[in-house]
This record gives C-alpha cells, sequence and structure tokens, in this order.
C-alpha cells in the first residue's frame, strides 16, 4: 500500500512564501480536508489499507514533533509519549509502532485532543521557524514533512470515500458535485474519439532534475533508451471502459494476466470500484453521493490488472513509466485538475480532447504504469531514521504517474513516481493507453 | 456468541412497578451505561463477537420499534426505515441485516442521532404503555423487549472493556474500582480453603415454574434424575487458578480437551483474557485500568477449555446444569453482586467463604456447566419472528449459570441459561468444581 | 473427527474363537479391505479430516507393536524405530506425532514395506499370544487393539471412498454394487410410508452392562430419567430427502440452527455429500461408481445441522442418545447390515419397512441424535497412555448411534457412542425422526 | 510459480542429432530422472507450487499429444479423452483444467498407465516424425515441446527434493553425491575472497540473436542503455551467508524489504529452506540426504526478500537482468554444472575462483536479479492455444538467471528468463553481488 516515501531532498523549496508561511497553508488544508467529518468518521477504519481519518491527522503531527521538534527544539517535550508508539507509521528505527490493522480502535486519544495535539505543535514549529535558516537542514525537514502531509491528505479523501462507500446508505462527505462535472452534457451527442500521439525514442533523461523538491525515490536522474511509441491523448473514459465491460471484458481469461484473473475470480468482481449497475442502470459512488455513470470521465478505481486487461482488449498496453515522463516532461506544466478545485472527482475531458496533444496527463487520475516500482540506478537511501526505509516498498508495486483530482495541486510533477500493489482499487487510479510506435 | 434468547413468555412480570415505570429505569439504564464514553468509543467494534455501544443502543431501540410500535402504535411511521437493516440482529423473519463483523463501520447515524432515536421511541412507547392491559399480549412483549435489553447491558459493558483493552493505553471507564475490593485485603493471611457442598440425587424438576418471567429455553419444566454429587463452596479463584498456570497447567496435554489443546497452541494462550505477568508480577485489566491480580478474587474471562482443564488437574469436574440449578434452587435467594453495584468486577469471597454452604452461586462470574445447551424435552418454539429463532443457536455451545458483576440485579434466577461457544473469553465467565459424590 | 476410543474393558471377550484366531480373522479383514487398491490410492489423504489407508495400515500395527509388544515380548525391538513417530495418531503419552494433515506426504516407507511390518508384527503376535492367559491384562489389550483396528476399518472405507470421489473421473473401488440393491424395484409403486413407534418414559438404565468388550465412553451404566417418544419405525429414506430439497429446505434459514446455516452458506451447499444433479436427474456417488438415486435407501452422508434441518422441516426431531439407546436395547439383536455383506452402501428399507416395529437400527447408516458427546455419569479414564485420552474429544461433537454399512458386523451394541463434529459428512451418516410422545 | 513459458520460436534447432533422436533423448531423460522413484513417490503433492512427478510425466506428454499429434496426426484418437483435463496445466484456450492443489489426488490414471501412454505416444511421435520437414512448422512445435519438456525435468527435482524433504525421514533421492563435492576440501584454509568484475556501461543490445531456439519472452532482441557496474566474480556461498546470519540478518528490520520483513515474520523463517541447525551445527538437505553445510558452495534456496537482504547487508545489490545479460553474452559459452552431472546439488567454486573474471555463471544456482518480470519493447505473443498466454505471468514475479545444477545441460543461454514470485524458495535459487561501477 501507499507509503510515505521520505528522504532529505539534495536542496530545499523554490523561494515563495515564508516557511511559516507555507507551513501554516498546508497543515490548514488538512484540516479543512477533515472538517465535515464527526469524530466517530473520523475514527474508523474500514479495511487494513485504509486509515483512519484521526490517525492521519495525528500521524503528519508526530512526524513534525519527532523529526524536528524533538531533535531542535530547546527544552522539548513530547505532548503525550505514548503517541510515538500509537502514531508512528512504519519507522522501525524509531520504534515500535501499533499494528496497521489496529488503528480504527484507537478511541482514545479522542479526535479533540488530537486537535489539541496539533495546535500545539503548530504553536510550537512556527516558534522555531522563525529562527531557522531559509536553506538549512531544518528547511529540508520541513519540506520533507509538509510533502508527507500533502500525501496524507490524498490518503484521508481516499479513505474516508472507502468508508462512507461501506455504510449501507451511502452517506456523503460534500453536499454536491460542483457544475464543473455539468462539461458531461458537452459529450451527450457521442464521446470524443481516441486519439495517438507519437512519441520519439532514443536516449533520453528521466528522475527529477532542478532545484525543487523531490522524493529520493526520483534520483538520480540518469539516461535510458526509449523505443519510439505512441500515448493515448487522453485517459481512458467510462464510455470506453463500459464497452469493454459489455464485451465480456470480465469473463474472457484470454485477456487477463494469470494473476489477475485469479484475483477477479476469488474476490466475484465484475467492475470497478464504486461503480453499481441496478435497474436504472450504472452509477458510481462519489464523496456527493451516487450519481449516473458520467461517459467522458476518465474511469477510476481500476487495480492494475484491470487496466492491463482493458489495454489488451483495445489492441494497446500500458506505457512505461519513462516514455510517460519523457512525455511529460515535454509539456512544460504540471497543470491539472487537483484537490484545491474541490470536487475530488475526476472531470471528463474538455471539449476539444478528441483533437491531438496530450490531455489530463496531470490531475484527474493517477494512470497506471507497466513499470514495477524499482530503485532508479544509483539509488542511495538517506541516513537516519528519516530516510532509512526509503527503497523497502520497492517489491511488488507498480509505478502510478500524473496525481488526481485527490492530489494537492502543487504536489506532484514529471518525475514524481507513486506506487501501489497491483490489486488495490481505492485511489482514483485508471490508465491511458500506450502503444508500440 | 451470546444470542438474543426472546419468546413471548407465558405469564407476565410480577406485580411492581408500573409497566411505564419498568420501560423507563431499564432504558435508563441502559444509557447510564454509555454515559461515560464518547462518540467514537461507542462506535468502534473491536472484534466480529463484539458489537459497538451505539449499536446496542440502537438494536434495543429497534426491538420496541418493529415489536411493539410498528403492529400496535396507531398510525405508526418509523424514525427512519434505514434502520430496520442496520439494527436487525438476526431476525431472518423481519427482513436482511447488516454483516455483524462490519456493525463497526456504521459511523453514520451519528450517535446524538441514535439518542434522539431513542427518546423519540420512549415517548411513544409510553404514550402506548398507558392504554394497555397489564398482563395482556403488549405487556408480554414488552416484558420480553425490557429481558432483551438488560440483555445487552452485559453486552455493553463486556464489549466496552474489551475494546478499551485492545488499546495498548488501557484507558479505563470508570475512575476506580469501589473500596469493596479492598476486602481482599482480608485474605493477605492465606486464600480461604475450598470446601464442598453435598447434593444429594435421585428426581428432581429443573426448568422454569411459577409466574414470572423466562426465557423459552427454560421451559418446559421436567424431570431429570441427578447423580448424588459435591459441589465447590465458593467460584474457583484467582489465586488457585495462578497455582494451576505455576504447575504448568498450559504445558501438558493431557489436562485438556484434545480440541482446547489446539486451541491454546494455535492462539498462543498461556493465561485467562486480561491477565498480563511482568516484572512487577501478575496484573489484571479491569474497567478501572490495570490492577494486580487479587487472589481472593474468583478467576473470570476463561474459555470452556479453560475451566474444563483446570478442573481435571484439580482432580474435579465441571457441574452439569441440571446439578446447578437443583443446588442453586435450594437457596431460595438469586441474592449476589450484580452490575447495578457499580463495580463491574468480581468479588473476592467473603471472610467466611471457607466455611460451609454455597457462596456466591449468583453473581460475579457466570459459571460455565459441562452441559451443552440443547432443548429441553418438549421444547416448542413460538410463533412469528419475535420467537421465531428461538432454538437456533442450540448447537455447539455450552451452558453457563448464575450471571456475573456484569448482569442487572433481578435479570437472572436458578433456571435461567447461558450459553457461548467454548473459546468465548470476553464475558465474565469462571468456574465453580464439582465432583462426583 | 473420529478419535479412536480406547480403553481396557472391565472384561474380556465372550468365549469364542481363540485369542490367535480372532486376532488373525481381524487383522485378515483389513487387508481384505485394502485389496483392490494400488500403492498409490494407499498413499494419499484427500482432506485433513482423512488418512491415508497405508496409514490406517501402519497406525493399527502400530497400536499393537507399542502397547502389546514393547511391554510383553522378551527381547522386543520395533521393526523401525521412526515409524513410532510417524504413525502416532494422538498418544501424547507415547510422544511426538507426525502432524495428521500431512499423514499423506509419507511416501516412505513404501505400502510394501507397510505390509512387511505388519507381517512382521502378526507373526510376533500370534507367538505372544500362545503364552497369555485368556483372560488376563494382555488379553484385554488385545481386544481393545482390535476393536480399535476395526474402527479404522470403516475408517478404510470411507476415506477411500472421499479420496476416488475427489477424481473427477469418479473411478471405482470394487465393481459392482451386489443385487442386493436392486431391491428397490420393489418400492417403484411409491416409498413406504413413515411410521411412528412409542417408547415409554420413565427410569432407565443407559450404558453397556454385561461381560463382553465395551469402551470406556459407555460406561458406567446408570440412570436416567426419559420422557415418552416416539421414533420413526426406519430411518430418512432419499425419497423423504428429495422432497426437503425440493421444497427448497436448503433456501430457508428458519429451517436450519444459525450455525448451521451459515456453514451452508459459507460452503455452497445445497444437498448430502456424494450427491450429483444434471440434465439426467439425481446421482449419488458409490464405491462402485455413479448410480441413479435410489428413492427407497436410507439418506446418507448428511452432517448434524443437515439432519436436524430436515427433521424440523419434517415437524420432528433428533432422538437424544438415551432415547434411542432404550429402543436400540428392547430389540434383544444387533443384526443388521453391515460391511461384512460386502455392499459397502445402505440398502432400501425391506418391503414390509411400512409396517409397524423398529427397523434398520442397526447397520446401513449412522444416526445422528440431538445429544452432544459428554462423559457419562463418573466417567474415569483409564491409567496410562493407552486410555489417556479417553474423555479427550467430549466436547463439540455429537452423538451417532446404531453403526453402518461400512462398520464390521459384531462391532456395535445398543450402548455403543459414534461420534462427530457437526459439519463432518464424509462417514455413512444419516438420521432417523423422533417425536415427543 | 514457474510457468511454461511457450511460444513458436521463429527458427527451428540448429543442426545437430535428427528431429526423432532428439525427441527420444529428452523424453528418455525425463524417464530417466522418475526411474529412482516409487509410483508412492511419484503420486503425491507436497504443497500447491509444486506438482507430482507422474503429473509431469503426464503434462509432458499431454503436450505433443494436445499440440501436436491431435492436429497433425491422420486418423488422431486419444489415448485417453479424460486426459486432456486432468493434464492441461493452464491452457484455457484447450478447456478446463483440474484444479493445481489437487493435482495430488489423481491416484487414478495409475503412474504405470502415464508410462504405457508416454510410450504409446512416442511410438506415434516418431512415426509422425519421419515424414515432416526439418524446419517446418510442426519441427517447430516439437522444439517448443522439447523445451517445455526439459523446463518440466527440472520441476521434477525440485518437486521430489520438496517432497522427500517434507518426510521427516529425509530420505533419499539418490545413494550418494558424488566426490565432485568433495572440491570442498580444498577450502578447508578458507573460504576465497569476494572479487569484482567490471561492466561497461553505454548501449547494448539484450534478448536473444541468430538461429537457435529461444523463447517469445526472450524477444524481441533491442537496445538498453547500462550504467557502469560490477559483478561478483562468483555466486554468493554458503559461508558468506552464514555470516550474515551469524550477523543477526534475520532479526535487523533494516536490511530487508518491509514485504519480506512481514513475510520473515510471519513464517518464521531464520535461515534458506533446507538448512538445518543442531548441536551438531548446519546441515543441509539434499538429494541424497542430510550433509553438514559446505562453505565454499553457492548458497541456495533462497527467496528474493533473502537474496535482496543479504545483498544489502553486504552493502552492495543485486544486478539487473541487462547487467546480467551483456556480462553473460561476453563470455562466449554457456558451459557450467548442469543436470547432465547428475549431481543435482551446487558445486563449490574452483579453486581459483578468488581470482578475476566471472565464474559459475551459467548452472549450479539460478541467480535472482532486482528485475521484474516484463515484456520487453515490441514483445507480441504469438497466435493461438499454444502461444496463447506467453505473457500472462509478466506481473509481480522476478526474473533469474543462468541455469542451476537441476537444469538440462544445453537448455540455458545468456538471454535466457526464467522467473518466480518473490517468496519460492524451493528452486535452486540463489545470487550473485552487483554495485555500481
Amino acid at each position: 500500500m501507499r507509503p510515505t516515501p521520505s528522504t532529505v531532498p539534495p536542496q530545499a523549496a523554490a523561494p515563495g512564501p515564508s516557511l511559516a508561511e507555507r507551513y501554516r497553508q498546508v497543515r490548514t488544508a488538512t484540516e479543512r480536508l477533515a472538517a465535515p467529518l464527526s469524530a466517530e468518521d473520523c475514527c474508523v477504519q474500514s479495511m487494513p489499507d485504509a486509515s483512519p481519518v484521526k490517525w492521519h491527522l495525528a500521524h503528519t503531527t508526530w512526524f513534525f514533533e519527532t523529526f524536528i521538534l524533538e531533535p531542535h527544539e530547546p527544552g522539548f517535550h513530547p505532548f503525550d509519549p505514548a503517541f510515538r508508539v500509537f502514531f508512528n507509521s512504519y519507522y522501525q528505527g524509531v520504534g515500535p509502532q501499533h499494528p496497521r490493522p489496529q488503528r480504527g480502535l484507537i478511541t482514545r486519544p479522542a479526535l479533540e485532543t488530537v486537535r489539541a495535539w496539533r495546535a500545539e505543535v503548530d504553536v510550537r514549529m512556527e516558534r522555531l521557524l522563525e529562527g531557522i535558516e531559509a536553506d538549512g537542514p531544518v528547511a529540508r525537514l520541513l519540506e520533507l514533512g509538509l510533502q508527507h502531509e500533502q500525501q496524507h491528505q490524498e490518503l484521508i479523501v481516499t479513505d474516508i470515500k472507502h468508508l462512507l462507500w461501506c455504510n449501507p446508505g451511502w452517506p456523503t462527505y460534500h453536499p454536491a458535485l460542483p457544475e464543473a462535472l455539468a462539461r458531461d452534457g458537452l459529450h451527450k451527442g457521442g464521446v470524443p474519439a481516441q486519439q495517438w500521439q507519437r512519441i520519439e525514442g532514443g536516449l533520453a533523461q528521466v528522475g527529477h532534475a532542478g532545484a525543487g523538491f523531490a522524493f529520493d525515490n526520483e534520483l538520480p536522474r540518469h539516461t535510458v533508451y526509449v523505443q519510439p511509441c505512441e500515448l493515448g491523448t487522453r485517459p481512458v473514459n467510462n464510455a470506453q471502459y463500459l464497452a469493454f465491460i459489455e464485451d465480456g471484458g470480465y469473463r474472457h481469461p484470454a485477456l487477463w494476466l494469470a494473476e489477475g484473473w485469479d484475483w477477479l475470480r476469488s474476490q466475484h468482481i465484475a467492475h470497478p470500484l464504486y461503480w453499481r449497475q441496478d435497474a436504472q442502470g450504472w452509477s458510481e459512488f462519489t464523496l456527493a453521493g451516487a450519481r449516473p455513470l458520467a461517459p467522458a470521465q476518465p474511469v477510476a478505481h481500476l487495480s492494475y490488472y484491470e487496466a492491463d486487461a482493458y489495454a489488451r482488449w483495445a489492441g494497446a498496453r500500458l506505457p512505461t513509466e519513462a516514455e510517460w515522463e519523457v512525455a511529460a516532461a515535454g509539456l512544460g506544466t504540471t497543470d491539472g485538475h487537483f484537490a484545491d478545485a474541490g470536487v475530488l472527482h475526476p472531470l471528463p475531458a474538455a471539449a476539444g480532447a478528441d483533437a491531438t496533444g496530450l490531455q489530463q496527463m496531470f490531475g484527474d487520475v493517477w494512470e497506471w504504469t507497466q513499470s514495477s516500482y524499482a530503485p532508479y540506478p544509483g539509488f542511495a537511501p538517506a541516513v537516519g531514521a528519516v530516510g532509512e526505509y526509503n527503497g523497502k516498498f520497492m517489491v511488488n508495486q507498480y509505478v502510478l504517474r500524473g496525481g488526481s483530482c485527490a492530489t494537492p495541486a502543487g504536489h506532484v510533477r514529471a518525475s514524481y513516481r507513486n506506487f501501489f500493489p497491483t490489486g488495490a482499487r481505492w485511489q482514483f487510479s485508471g490508465l491511458r493507453l500506450a502503444r508500440d510506435g
């Protein structure tokens, strides 16, 4: 499942808001996401892969208390020593951890205590930040902590979505999807055709370059040789995916990886997570409740197996992460539809999306690649607990690229590598087709 | 696990408080038990066998709404139609049920909504009760609903105890055990000896007799032939049980039922639930937190396997339920230490407990018998959903007798049959020895 | 699962063949059962509850080597010391055991080595038996070993039936069912009606009496009080059971114990083990291959849950073991259709079976009772490993009575108690109805 | 687990023995491997990942009957139509398959029947081969069938090793390891030091080239960019691995992938498969029984997790498959210690192995690479059932290179890709270190 890649980046954040301002912005954004939820909503864990919202609120605070205040604050004392164990995710170097599948049993501390902890840490952090160098080691740890908190912001969205979906009443997180989704009406006359964008092959550089923050799994930047290929101009949408279902996609073993076929049969899977078919047709659970399936909207909540099977059915394949990165880096922008828009659901392609040119590379849905998550040549883990386990998730997971409608704006970039096991579906995970060029 | 035995009793409750008064007393007692708990505490389910406190608050209300208001209130309308499914435990005749292991995922309705539901149902019930016959069918259903609610009061105590114990901080439900427990000091000089009380054999009558309420599993009263035997004068206490542990009780297969030995090994069990051994010695988790093991206190939280193994080690056996009932009926009282005392933990035997005479037959701890839970000869299930499943738990469970420190006073009697699977330990379950006479 | 009840009986076998003759008869009968099977058939274990035939051949030999030759043969040396562990079933007092679910991995020793072991032990046993007292302790151990071996003879039949059924080719053990089964033709015109036989209630004696052999679980003989009741004159047959299926018996939760309903749903069960429905109708797998379902034949291969549900559907119940024993003891005979007939499949009721009088109490199918397997009052385990675990299976199992078509003739009696867990179906287990009288 | 990669190769085998001669050689080699085993040994399945030897004998025959005789033999009729299902491994295009975990329940057909089937198919195949073109489609299918059979030869060795190891008597497959293993004595004075061989980076070609046979997963040959690096001159040996164990390698989470740490803890793993520690020190189970651990012998039977953890502990990493292939292709030979030597156990490095130059790249042990098993750019599955599933195992498995002491000589080459899931240990799987150059 989603780890929390973490390391001390080689260079601190680009100029912009002050450290304290940026700290305040990120911390506030987290609380805004939790605001519509009750203490009960925040306490419960719907499955071992997901965590309670209260746990996310606490664990991100634990990060600042443990890695910044404890070593750098004069006269440091913890808010509550027990929290060191309760809210440690997987840092063996920090000490023992409360078992992940039992995070939902922690009814004490109460949500309000966790909020009080956040408030106290924020006061102490902001005091500490006043005196630090903009480019020194504490600033770099701060940046790491903020990037880490942004990753948990996305998990707050996806984990609460899963919990609310488990409730047979399909309750809502926010009242209604914004009118942006009405754009779908533009496509009433038909779904835009799939176009292809050629990617020239040859030697290329991938991995992070430049001054901004990056996780260590994006490093070192290095040379790869890429074959010429073509990428779909936009992510696969619901209409396309529905055609796959209606063509018996979930019933033909020849379309599936052997392991995917076993997965599908043992779990009785016949459609993406959050879809439902009844007498009224297909609908989808969203954070604003159920709504009829929108054909032009990128398909989301697919496992790797489903993305792979769809691509095979379509006579194509998933892109490699190098192909994706080369194409994305060429755009010169990371603009897209992210969590800050408040929709928390993928948007349909724009009207012109059947024209040429890559659309929606960033935002909307994470795009599965066919690349397993592996260290880049020369990858070296950072020293100490904060970077202790940088590579420890690099096995049996696959890379997704581009961010989603639940990712904070500004968080991703062309070299950003997300990763999940092949059966994970509760993220906003979709796909873009590729084929040999 | 604990079912909710339910049937229409042959005769309604004995004279005493009015129906409405009694209704109010029982309903208020339930809320008093939940009062020290937060919404988070009330929402979470610690294991499939246990239910959230919120679920207990709701399900007991569902019972009155479904079985009394719906058929008997003019112009009935449900508080929320979805609750019919959410809070149905296992009444297939009423319709589908939310899966038991997922009761803890129901963060909506909120606790406050469930409390509002309780309040509304209480108003409507009290209005209804004004016009009904003291001895008619509605009164009988009411009595059943109140007995049912009392059973759930006990489960609120045992389920919240299990949840709090799962929290590594071992938080407390109430601040401190009352000074009653200090009585243990009386035994500092040594634990009182085990005495035996002879039970004459021969033909006897068991099962409920007389005018008061009884569950259908206590009926019909019938003849049995009992062999002469002896019962321990009091339940086995912690000091006795500790001697068993220290003698290697958990390491000798010859002391255990074969299935018990497999259970112990696969679950790595070496002491009763809620016990812990560290450098300071043995301690026990209580609803008031951890405390050193009190030697003279009845041992609790044993599985059937442990009770059986202890008895074998002690050169004795578990009593049959007939032996227990014949002995208990002879006492002429059901007095004992029950939940109303507010301690919610078993008390040590009184100073004179090494004298003759049966002590603590009622209250303190449920006593495992060697009898499997089976229908009495002539047992006939009641008609309709309310009694639909009276006997459906009569397999692979064993009978416990006498009530515990978590049972509401007045709820049990000599003929009362509780029952649990052999591996259950989260109830206040102990034992009393028996031997052939 | 089927234990091997074992104890030193209070009195040795009744006069008849000499000890050596009797030994030879029983040992030869075992080998006759294995004769139609290949070394491969004898090696494989189809499920943890079943054992390979080779294991049965070896374990019964282990019993004589361990409990008779080792202590009583001058200059004893084991055939192979490793066999002491390999072929110990569950005698913890003898030492460690090879894990039960891995009995099928023992390809060495080979079947022929096990046969050589049997032959050598037989020579040594027969030499030893020449010099022993007909009524002494060795003779009593011998009788126990022979009774033990007869129990394993039945398991050879039921375990190989299960293994062959697992093979999709449904291969056969013996070529054809004898013509006795053609009797079913007699009932072409209709299935004989169910009659009832009244059993007078009152005080009765149950448990073994007299001079012959009995297992310790049949002792001590003791007084019980039985309510008046009625028993079905014959076991429930396939036609009756089919009517239950066709009436939706497997689809109505109200007919089932709650645990049985869970069992049925989680295991997708909709008919007895070994039944199959296809375009040609219902057929049944037998040791002679598939054959169309014979309506007048006693239904077999039911779990306790199915027997209980059928009885409830039929407006009746299962008998208690005391009711069954009182009725069976009154017959004055244990004649019936047993394994020695060579059919190894239950026979239809005789033509006159719709007349009064109890039919087929012995042989054909084991009859589930509603009684859990529990110690009789005063039950005392024997001393030493041979009797070490007499009672260790007395929990969560239910008693079956009367023997089956796979039981050796002469092995059972009115007081004989067989027992299995509620979900076991691979024995020839059926039922006889009872109702309150 | 080990699939059976299968496709129609672009070009048939190089000149050498005639098709019929080659067919006979391969088929005979298979039977020679099974010759020391009894029918019981050949029937049993020790775990779902392994198959019975009889199944291997049958499945390889099924391949020729199904893919060559059925479409190409005039008047074809199957030996037994039921075998089409019994011995289909995973070819969904051919039809249903007997469930893999139940292969060991197939006691019928008997081993001798399977041998008769082999003999008949061999006669018919050899007759057919007389009339076919040396380079036509049937010849290409034949070559595929023979390569497939060689893969199963290796599995016969590893599967029977696992089965014999499950037997607590640790029986042997062949009487004694040949004296080749005595070479270890050469190293009594100390284990040869680890040397490094530099691999120049840059653009390189990987994948199969030339006229000989290759599986489709080795195609197409394509360009990659490799970073400069160094490879260990020989595989890691037992002495090195023991140092890792003695340094607490299995107790430090920081050395392990997170998933590997969970694997190790849940399965209680503390050393390679087949190792055992007792009072005499470390020993290893081999096909010739137990022998003391030989320090200079390549370590075998490691999972990916263990290989990865060892490399991290040693300050190195696993090679990528491209690095390995570039290095191996440079050797200009595939000579090594393979199954044909009859040892079926890895040999110690030669005396000069602490000199420079790559040793033991081929044979002895399969070497885990850090590369997940993925399609090469441009990979295209073949048409029809024979190539239906060429890529269906390309997820969550990792590539191993070089062949082992159980691989038939001549079967592997520099481009050969074997693959297994990360937890698999029953193959002869070891590792060679790599580090950035």
